[in-house]
């Protein structure tokens, strides 16, 4: 059973997409998306394009929020999202 | 009474941070910030900036969508993010 967690960075859109849908193989009720930074656009695009070309009967429920980052001796903010996509039952 | 929707550009995220103090002060209880491509994670850095450090007692709720674009006779897609901040009662 793989982690249900994809984490978002600098690839292609399309990488995460069939990441998520792996792990949905694994996990067939939840998939969630985590980004932060300028990640998080391509976040949305891998949940949009997951749910209008790949995966059926697919809700999302959005969340933000903000990391602290220690960097060169000082501390930083950072901007995240988390993207939980839920599987509903199949008719 | 102005327009309570701050649309997401180019500009730094501290120009949008003020665009969204200005349309509480219109409109005291939601004030809606809209985003499409590469602008959305601008668009959660204003979310999180203005509740962080300027606005108390501010909730919000996330959409994620895919709008249709047509360009140069074709179409395609962009992923949007809609945050609904609503300002609740101060005690």
């Amino acid at each position: 059973m793989s982690d249900n967690i994809v984490y978002i960075g600098k690839k292609p859109v399309m990488a995460y997409v069939m990441a998520v849908i792996t792990a949905f193989r694994d996990n067939p009720k939840q998939v969630v998306i985590r980004a932060r930074g300028r990640s998080i656009s391509i976040a949305v695009d891998v949940a949009e394009v997951t749910k209008n070309n790949y995966l059926s009967n697919i809700t999302d429920t959005v969340t933000i929020g903000t990391e602290i980052l220690e960097s060169d001796g000082g501390t930083r903010n950072v901007s995240t999202i988390q993207i939980t996509l839920n599987k509903s039952h199949e008719a």
